[in-house]
């Protein structure tokens, strides 16, 4: 195999074979590749695209550069949830214990905020000793015994896809449908799942702004899954605002244990309970199991149980006041009255992002105590200089946080159209 | 400047500015950019191209990051041809000369064979101690005692193109028009000439297969050096056989002599006179006088006194016969009667190569006695079993070179519609 036949025959919009990408993938992966080579092929995928064959061959090439998890002994089917990232998405937090607690197994690796999107794992760090760098044995010994655990991405998964997203991140072709749905997809079939929902986020806070650029990248990845021989379905989400009123740490902590008490915003509930229903119907369990295991208690237990079993202080879930809390606490005033009718969500996410929240660069540390907390979402009606929300800081990055909290609110004479949260399902 | 974002914007058909390009290719040529973002761009520029202002930006980069030959002290035109490469192409050798002789400068840099293509430097190393590495300052001298120098590309020149070129070639980017037209053009520029006339080669022994791409790349290039603000001509010349009869360093120096001497093959006589007119057009002085010069001697003469003055022999000029011979001649005989419908021309280029003739790679050495010498030419008739050509050699590369013949060589029934050899005149 010459590289450069593979680079040219994709630049003049051929197809590579599906030998041809694994022995590629590896190669590179040796570091036998140059990264001049595989950087140019990215340029030439990134416009002319992968049709299902090469971007299955492409993800199976990148899941085996690595360990893939053999789940195969634990009884019960594993189903897993992986969100595209949005601003105030915390619904891994309550979903994970709920599916789980209707028997269900959620082997959940997860990733940290990036730019203007959460992670899942900086909020479970938020709750004191909490770990999320398990050994691969407890991982999998905690799925097996108590349905769940929530790790992130160790170096032993899919380090093909790690090596590929560096050099993406610094030419120009992160955002290529297929090498995002293969990024996706090779990551997650490495966890031994049997079946997958993806929430395909779409909007001001999403990295996919329209609902048909979406519905494609949906499309291609509950392709690549089923190529794959699992269960995919995908739904795509409203991300125009954040999801719920919390976007920062610690204060989605306190959200999320709101909603597996059975309170919380109607939003993070609905799109909690919608999820875990797809993933029961996949695992071959009943859907209304869902929302009576949310209001019964047993999904804030079995999140009880986990926190304590990964080193957390269990206390603090039902406790969660105790959380770490920002020392200063000060309003954002509506400039006028009238209808919020337009949220830049992505702003909203590098607003908490400047007060330590989020991360500019993969090494950045984050503060757990510092956030927004919604007053008011899309469509309210406010009075000129009533809180629209609230910022929760440590002294550092408020100005620059209002300057992009300012840019981000649109207050109107009229109320908008507000969409639903689910806007479509996929497979 | 990020890199990140130029590479961005031409993945997304925006426009590069000239003072980015200009950054871009200064760091790039320092070290300071990455070969896999610069092989991302260059993808981005293959698959979405630049426009002119991008182009003679991107040109001027490569010219100014090296050395520019300043012959502003010598009287006269200076001015040079190009030709994109072909298959028996030695017209720089009765060229150059007739063109001094006539009273222009033509400071001529050259480079050598790769691939099918022959090369100007490797024909001139098959005169015994012929120098084409001479210092600057001497080419410089002889351009202006002389009215020529023939010279390879030094290290001086255009070291960005050195750079990018080496990079184009292992990432699938060299035929990309706008790439090639600014190669060529930083070269040429660089040698210091107020004119120029490119022979862009077109059909099957030619990077250009066709008119309409050959007339792409030759306007390309005319609008960049025009907006140098030089003079450009360019004609497209038929490349659907070899050029003249031979194919091969010492067997083309011959036929190059014949030319000076008045005689050789009808399409070289021509081809050669068609330049040296429109390089004479351009330098101010009157085209009817290369004929005169051709055939009066005094183009021989100057080139015996260059061939003198760059070390080489000048009895060899008198006595070609005594240039180097390859041990073995041998015929290639005609499969059946017939005309000479169609030559791959492409292909009796790489029979040349694996005899010695030419280089896989760039660091190959060249044999200069062997190659190939044509008995008949498209649209002959021949006899089954008569010698369409014959092959020079030296026991190396003999069965290979005769499998691609047979494949070179059509023989048909009705003779094939011969196109003229000047095709086209852009500018």
């Amino acid at each position: 195999m010459r590289v450069c036949d593979l680079i040219e025959r994709k630049r003049d919009r051929g197809r590579l074979a599906p030998d041809e990408i694994r022995t590629l993938i590896a190669a590179y992966t040796r570091g036998d590749v140059p990264a001049y080579q595989m950087s140019a092929l990215l340029m030439a995928i990134y416009l002319n695209g992968m049709d299902d064959a090469e971007l299955t061959a492409w993800t199976q090439a990148m899941l085996y550069s690595g360990k893939v998890l053999d789940l195969g002994h634990i009884q019960g089917a594993k189903v897993d949830k992986h969100s595209t990232g949005g601003v105030g998405d915390k619904i891994s937090l309550p979903l994970a214990p709920l599916v789980a607690a209707c028997g269900l197994k959620v082997p959940m690796v997860s990733g940290r905020g990036l730019g203007h999107t959460g992670g899942t794992l900086d909020k479970l760090e938020s709750i004191t000793g909490f770990r999320t760098d398990l050994p691969t044995e407890r991982f999998i010994e905690m799925v097996d015994q108590l349905g769940l655990s929530l790790i992130g991405q160790t170096a032993e998964i899919a380090p093909a896809d790690k090596k590929l997203y560096a050099l993406r991140d610094v030419t120009g072709t992160v955002s290529s449908i297929p090498l995002i749905a293969s990024s996706i997809m090779s990551k997650k079939m490495a966890e031994g799942i049997d079946a997958l929902v993806l929430d395909v986020k779409v909007g001001s806070g999403a990295f996919m702004r329209t609902v048909e650029e979406a519905r494609v990248l949906a499309r291609t990845m509950v392709a690549v899954g089923e190529g794959m021989g699992r269960r995919v379905v995908a739904l795509l989400t409203d991300m125009d605002q954040p999801l719920g009123l919390t976007c920062g740490n610690a204060l989605e902590v306190v959200e999320a244990i709101d909603i597996l008490r059975g309170g919380g915003p109607a939003d993070v509930r609905e799109l909690t309970l919608t999820l875990a229903r797809v993933m029961l119907e996949l695992g071959g369990a009943d859907p209304d199991e869902a929302e009576r295991a949310l209001d019964d208690g047993r999904a804030l237990a079995r999140f009880r149980t986990v926190v304590e079993a990964q080193g957390g202080d269990p206390h603090l879930v039902d406790h969660p006041e105790k959380l770490p809390k920002a020392p200063k606490i000060e309003p954002f005033l509506a400039p006028r009255a009238g209808y919020v009718s337009a949220i830049d969500t992505r702003m909203v996410g590098l607003a908490a992002l400047v007060l330590g929240a989020g991360r500019q660069q993969a090494e950045d540390a984050v503060d757990p105590r510092v956030g927004l907390v919604l007053a008011h979402r899309l469509g309210d009606y406010v009075e000129a200089g009533e809180p629209l929300l609230w910022i929760h800081h440590a002294d550092v990055g408020v100005d620059d946080a209002r300057r992009r909290l300012e840019a981000a609110w649109q207050i109107g004479d009229a109320p908008p159209a507000v969409r639903p949260l689910v806007l479509d399902r996929i497979g």
